[in-house]
């Protein structure tokens, strides 16, 4: 029987999990929640119900778990923990310093419930904390290095439309090539932020601001653009729909570390991602994650849990026999 | 307390995990096990015993895991299942085409003695199969490449050597850049084994051998060398050692795939390592999974482990606590 999936939430991460639902053949989509008037909502996948989600509660005995596509600024915080006193939950947070804290409350909220809940799926934290754990624990002796992009920043693009005479704005992220071939051959060079990453601001004007002094405090915002050769371009509204509104990202996992008798041999790992999408590659990770949290409910376990808990075999519908097999 | 580590073997392997056990503050080598005469063997840690491996059964009570160091051909296929039934074993079972027939195997007498037994770890099978599991998992619709170098394939190498007229043969297995940069580019090509990698081969002949002869024999040799562009190069004894005695290898492990309403985004996930030495890189996880199996063991599981079948944050020394705040 095919795993019974609910939405919660229909943003981008909301169709981006009903599009990999599609391609996951042992699960189903059955439910979207919304809080909007589900009357309001039209959804891609034809015969599946849109529900209110003050309504979840009636869907207890009909749903294996439910993905929670909300943002991590204000929505998961509240969110995880209440669905998982209900439901097998999995979310996205990603706000890495407030991880200890979304952890501790989810795992009470799911420990007492009897569910599993998974947080931080995505591809960072994601697939690159498990480059990082991997790399270290193979590599004691030695260097991390994550890089981002290149790709468009939501927290920096929000930064800078919050200065006066800004209408709307977006922010690459940029590797700095050098940087990446420094670590590349081996040579554990230490970075500074500016050495790391350039940033890219594509900046569209309120009528009459001043171009000169939105330039000057973007360039000197502290932590956001103060520690980086930071590039601005004033274009108009048309231009950036027109030419920034894609949504590719990606970026690099190194970990360099050495061993030998006299510490004589490097080893450079190295795990990078380029993706067309941003979301729909989280909500690819949201998905096998899914079916993972439905194998260890039905294990027993209960309690909050991250991608670096579970089995990797738990992310595959294929058996283990067939891993073994074929890709192992 | 540290946990009690034994290495079954002293060849490259057995003194890789020495070298690696030094830089795991949680572990402690206690014992090394040999077929040789144990006074014969001189090993680098001070005070550590060399036993016979036929005591290795009044060490149960001194032992947490043993780390098999054995070859595949034929140590393994009876090592791994004779210590499973004293012992947590580890090993590195790298024949890809009995990895079903030797886990069976394993399983039976390490689910009858209750002891954990985690096979196939090294980089491939090992490292290379996580990439490939968790990338399928997560691009269902998509292709998997491998490829493996540029390092010595030591199966090639022994074929070189049987070849009547050879007295020494190293072989490189090398990928094809033009390959991997297609890969890269996300075209999702159909790539022959012709164009996915080139052998190169170093060649010394014994006295008043046939060059032509031998070259010929290489490069028409079906499954090794036929369906290969490959080079044979004729040196001395004296060049292969000087040039050829390195241990180098790496390689690359990628997934395409596709996501979208219409298939219209491409994602590229590549995995990759450049190793200085194969055997200590394989022994480094080695250990970091030698750890792991003794978590398992102590949460009461029993049986015969994959790599896959592993939580990642077991193979590290740090807590669930430090690495979501930290590596997360």
């Amino acid at each position: 029987m095919s795993l019974r999936v609910g939405i919660l939430g229909y943003g981008n991460l909301g169709r981006g999990v009903e599009i990999a639902l599609e391609k996951a053949p042992d699960m189903e989509l059955v439910a979207v929640f919304t809080r909007r008037d589900p009357g309001s909502l039209s959804i891609r996948t034809e015969g599946v119900p849109v529900v209110a989600a003050d309504k979840a509660a009636e869907w207890q005995d009909k749903i294996d778990v439910m993905i929670l596509c909300g943002g991590s600024a204000t929505d998961l915080p509240v969110q995880t923990p209440e669905y998982a006193k209900m439901f097998n939950v999995v979310d996205s947070f990603d706000t890495h310093a407030r991880i200890p804290e979304h952890f501790a409350n989810v795992d009470a909220s799911a420990g007492q419930s009897g569910h599993v809940a998974v947080i931080s799926c995505g591809w960072d934290p994601g697939m690159f904390s498990l480059a990082r754990v991997y790399g270290s624990a193979i590599l004691p002796d030695g260097n991390d290095y994550t890089f981002w992009g290149k790709g468009v920043s939501q927290g920096h693009s929000d930064a800078i439309r919050r200065i006066k005479g800004v209408k709307n704005a977006k922010q690459y992220t940029i590797p700095v090539e050098s940087a990446l071939e420094a670590v590349r051959s081996g040579i554990n060079p230490e970075l500074t932020t500016r050495q790391k990453h350039t940033r890219e601001c594509f900046v569209v004007l309120e009528e009459g601001a001043d171009a000169a002094a939105v330039e000057k405090e973007i360039k000197e915002m502290p932590n956001y653009f103060a520690d980086y050769d930071t590039t601005v371009h004033f274009i108009s509204e048309e231009e950036l729909i027109r030419d920034h509104s894609g949504m590719a990202h990606g970026g690099f996992v190194f970990r360099t570390g050495k061993t030998g008798v006299n510490n004589e041999h490097n080893h450079v790992i190295e795990y990078s991602l380029k993706l067309d999408s941003n979301p729909e590659f989280t909500t690819s990770v949201l998905v096998a994650i899914a079916r993972a949290a439905c194998r260890l409910s039905a294990e027993g376990a209960k309690g909050c849990k991250t991608i670096l808990d579970i089995p990797p075999a738990y992310l595959s519908d294929k058996s283990g026999e067939e891993l073994r097999a074929h890709m192992l």
